[in-house]
């Protein structure tokens, strides 16, 4: 069996023992960092292709196109690899100004203070309005 | 069995199936995504305590505070859980301006380019001077 001499860039991640990787999404705008979700090939395959964020949802088990309900898509302006390649990063501008299925701006919204989580960031739209349309 | 009243901010993390959760650690200063690594609960307690970014070193299945060989501890300013309660977010301040092993500034060097990673961050500083010292 001869090898192809072409390597995929997606060979060359280190894929965990279920085939996923994890993807944070930073706006490119704000800077802020939106989200922690996940990838396999084929839906890192399809975020290169269609140049939107395309998760693997591990509750689901399904592919997820972000903003496929919403709208809220992540259009893609830069994917990084670290250096263990065990972890990507995404540059995104995110349609709509929210990331978050709460209806927030970023997922990140509870605080560590005083020993207990506080939620700092406010609903900009009420999760009912955004998938009930 | 009586519930202790005072629940730790500890156990409203969905730690993994092995005890660890994700974590981001963003520089406040450049907004820039340094890192991804991981904690358990006695790393992130040990980060609350001490005000340094304390990792769960997974290749070395050790506690690994960060900087600790290098000087380039991470300083917390502040410590962010997502949503499903199963990501963290760090806002750190970079000490020596290097937070990964191969004397970049960042982790995230490899960018997708013409279906190849390419490294496009510089090396501040030789890794075996921030190491032999």
């Amino acid at each position: 069996m001869q090898k192809s001499v072409s390597s995929s860039y997606l060979d060359e991640i280190n894929w965990n023992n279920e085939g996923l990787v994890p993807v944070i999404a930073q706006d490119k705008e704000s800077g802020k960092v939106l989200a922690l979700t996940w990838m396999n090939q084929e839906t890192l395959g399809l975020t290169v292709a269609e140049g939107r964020a395309v998760y693997w949802s591990r509750s689901r088990q399904k592919i997820w196109r972000k903003g496929e309900l919403s709208g809220h898509i992540q259009i893609i302006n830069d994917i990084r690899l670290d250096c263990d390649k065990d972890a990507i990063l995404l540059i995104v501008t995110q349609q709509g100004g929210i990331a978050c299925h709460t209806g927030r701006q970023n997922c990140f919204y509870n605080k560590l203070e005083g020993g207990k989580w506080q939620v700092v960031e406010p609903v900009i739209k009420d999760p009912g309005e955004i998938y009930n349309r």
